[in-house]
């Protein structure tokens, strides 16, 4: 039986509450003295590392470097591109003092770094023989936001943002499209989570791209987060930043770009689609304890057995802990299942008498008992593949439950009020009727999907002939 | 023969300007369009993420874990513990707007995170049950310097600093000399730099510890860098954060604490410790390559066995690179050696034809040739192992060589003219005679070393009878 954990609303009852309790009781991040930055505490900042590691390294297969650019730009810098300041401009943090001497110019907080990297390339490329260039950073970056929520929107926030720098459109454009599906790999079979890509509306783009890719996922309550974005600058950026290079016939060309990032609002995401009423569930691949060893009581045998379970564990490269502590085991069931520990392993007296220990999955709460003498690491091994299994399809089918189509404005306004979640509906591709259905029903474009057709010919606003398929969706 | 590189200034003619030329042309470091902060490059960033991992693994073997705190500081959280805001004030950063709003109370960028560890564990420690705590960080931190220089003094800079609270102060001193250790064994092992460790002089102690423990490297030149500090605080911000913990008799007790740190600026010491007038030298075990494959000549054959050679490497974890650009000979090896590359391994038509290659050291130039079919993995292996002791011993005489005694003011000024290197001196313990040393001589006290015994009775500044060995230095 699982033992509740009363200190965390019910999920149904009040999503944000429960959001905000999974938070604090898995000890994933806390408040701070500064308004709207939070503390990563270690389970929050380990699940970031984990992260970092699985991706780090699949850019560095497909031959990225990492450096790291200053977390300052100067004002004159941030005005070069005239879409990107408008969209950045508003919600940047200023310096204005070093020491007690006022700075001759205001120094802003990098919100993103193109500023830099488009410096720092204009200055570095000379020729096509020094293309492409493939750089990545892991760093904070911050945006003055009023309304914020930990992981999800901070003022200050980790993310990787790459950037990337090639001789012909074409190649550009392939970068754009091959980070995109790393994304899509990295959420649906790392951390379980379905998503739905494809391309930003020209409205919704990021502020001075040709286009933008996104990764995006649906909540367990059916609010979207956008939760990867590819962006392909073609010539925007190095036009702004003087970023030339002779090609093989020695004339000169503007370079062509792409960005792309993904944020600590991952972390936000793993909460809020897998997580439930006793508090987090970790998929396998992310956790960085994949198994909890319980004490039902510390007496000798106990611990004998439970030490050597966590050497064979650790041999076999499975991160464990054991809780050895003097607390009642409801209550150590109960931290373990808050965290989001995969799998518990229960050594109790009881059990041990007959040579068997319990294992426990956190996702489903399914207990079984195994012989002493079986064998563990296949077990716990099996166990982890259909864990992150299971909670992939489970997460697929609350996507599909909370994907909606609708041909009319009224049908929209109507899904949004009663069953919240992905609406479909086909799109003349006028900005107008995208901001006249936000106006009216309050959500926005999520993308336009690579894989779907377009179902109705008539646009969900205006009824004129449609051209694309759309995701609208409440968002995060 | 080796390539000179002309476009480095030698070292012992102007050591500055080799310094800079060695940080631009290896691609360490790049200046940015912000004054006073750098770009990190991929080989200088590449050093950082393995000085990163080696000593993290350290770390959290001994219990550590990572978290992330925010970037910011509110003015009234800086102005608690007043020796501290005396030391750093001087030196932050301040945010004053954030977007076009002014912020009711500025906040500075973390020049160190003390203070905001200090709130945390305030709010988070009840009991003895809680302890200790042992958290670390890796991030960057903002001093707003007067004067720069890439890693050795840059406005912002990259850092781990781990924060720890302990229920006794024996338990604190303990963990403060373990991470000196760690420091000292990181330093010596795998950077390959010989270092005095010691404590510092009351006047040299961080702003607000009870002590603090530095570990000392002595750059070619003579000039002394301080490498890692490990400072013990006793309750003196547990007292200002009111960091209050029950004890087993269930008593209100101030917790004991320590802080500890290393930073970028050791990639600077192991320029300056290593590097000669062609380039970096690159201390094997933190190498982010290990070999460069240079193909004299793109011939087939050529090309295939340096790919044989490279899947070799790899399958055996040793990283490596081949240059199989169009450039000259002489071009590659040159650009092998200013990247500090400890092995190059000549591929050429000649060698080949005797079914030989020719594998060259970056630390004495020394080449040999082998055959093709001898073993190449424990050739190279031992070859990495020889490199790293050569180079420390190298260091260790330069270490030696410049380490002097004085028994009176006039020889020590007269030492620093005319040989400068650390100063070992008998000290009556007296801030006046630190301070007038300093005033007469320009040189700090570096440390108390551990291991020494003092040898002169008197002071070398009043003569009155001696309490301590120092080591004195001029330092970056």
């Amino acid at each position: 039986m699982s033992i509740k954990n009363n200190e965390i609303t019910a999920r149904n009852i009040d999503f944000g509450k429960w959001y905000t309790n999974v938070v604090q009781k898995a000890n994933l991040a806390d408040y701070s003295s500064v308004k709207g930055c939070m503390i990563l505490q270690p389970l929050g900042f380990s699940i970031w590392e984990n992260i970092q590691s699985i991706l780090d390294k699949k850019f560095k297969d497909l031959g990225h470097q990492n450096v790291a650019m200053p977390l300052f730009i100067p004002e004159s810098s941030l005005n070069k591109e005239s879409n990107h300041i408008e969209g950045f401009a508003p919600e940047v943090a200023w310096i204005t003092h070093g020491g007690s001497k006022e700075l001759e110019e205001r120094l802003c907080i990098r919100p993103t770094s193109e500023v830099l990297f488009g410096e720092y390339y204009s200055k570095k490329i000379k020729s096509y023989k020094d293309l492409p260039m493939l750089l990545n950073q892991w760093c904070n970056v911050v945006r003055w936001e009023k309304e914020t929520r930990p992981f999800l929107r901070t003022r200050e926030f980790f993310w990787q943002e790459g950037h990337t720098v090639h001789s012909t459109s074409s190649e550009a454009e392939k970068e754009t499209m091959d980070i995109l599906n790393v994304y899509k790999d990295f959420f649906q079979n790392i951390l379980a989570i379905p998503v739905i890509v494809g391309k930003k509306t020209e409205k919704e783009k990021f502020a001075g791209a040709e286009y933008t890719l996104t990764v995006e996922a649906l909540m367990y309550n059916g609010v979207a987060l956008q939760s990867a974005t590819s962006h392909y600058f073609g010539q925007k950026f190095s036009k702004a930043f003087d970023i030339k290079f002779a090609n093989s016939n020695n004339e000169l060309e503007y370079a062509y770009q792409t960005s792309w990032g993904t944020t600590t609002r991952t972390i936000g995401g793993i909460i809020m689609v897998h997580g439930d009423d006793n508090g987090l569930i970790l998929p396998p691949k992310i956790a960085p304890i994949k198994v909890d060893i319980i004490n039902i009581k510390n007496d000798d045998n106990v611990i004998n057995i439970s030490n050597s379970i966590k050497e064979k564990l650790i041999s076999n490269n499975i991160s464990c802990f054991i809780d050895n502590s003097d607390k009642s085991a409801g209550f150590k069931f109960a931290d373990s299942e808050v965290k989001g520990t995969p799998i518990r392993i229960e050594v109790g007296p009881r059990d041990l008498k007959e040579k068997k220990i319990t294992i426990v999955r956190r996702d489903n709460n399914e207990k079984k008992q195994i012989d002493l003498n079986e064998d563990l690491i296949k077990i716990i091994n099996d166990l982890l593949n259909e864990i992150h299994n299971n909670m992939y399809n489970k997460a697929l089918k609350n996507l599909k439950d909370k994907t909606f189509e609708a041909t009319s404005l009224d049908e929209m306004v109507d899904i949004i009020k009663t069953k919240p979640g992905f609406i479909k509906a086909s799109w003349c591709g006028d900005i107008s009727c995208e901001e006249k259905i936000k106006e009216i029903s309050g959500i926005k474009t999520r993308c336009i999907p690579f894989d779907e057709k377009l179902k109705y010919e008539n646009c969900v606003c205006c009824k004129k002939p449609a051209k694309e398929l759309v995701y609208f969706g409440i968002q995060y």
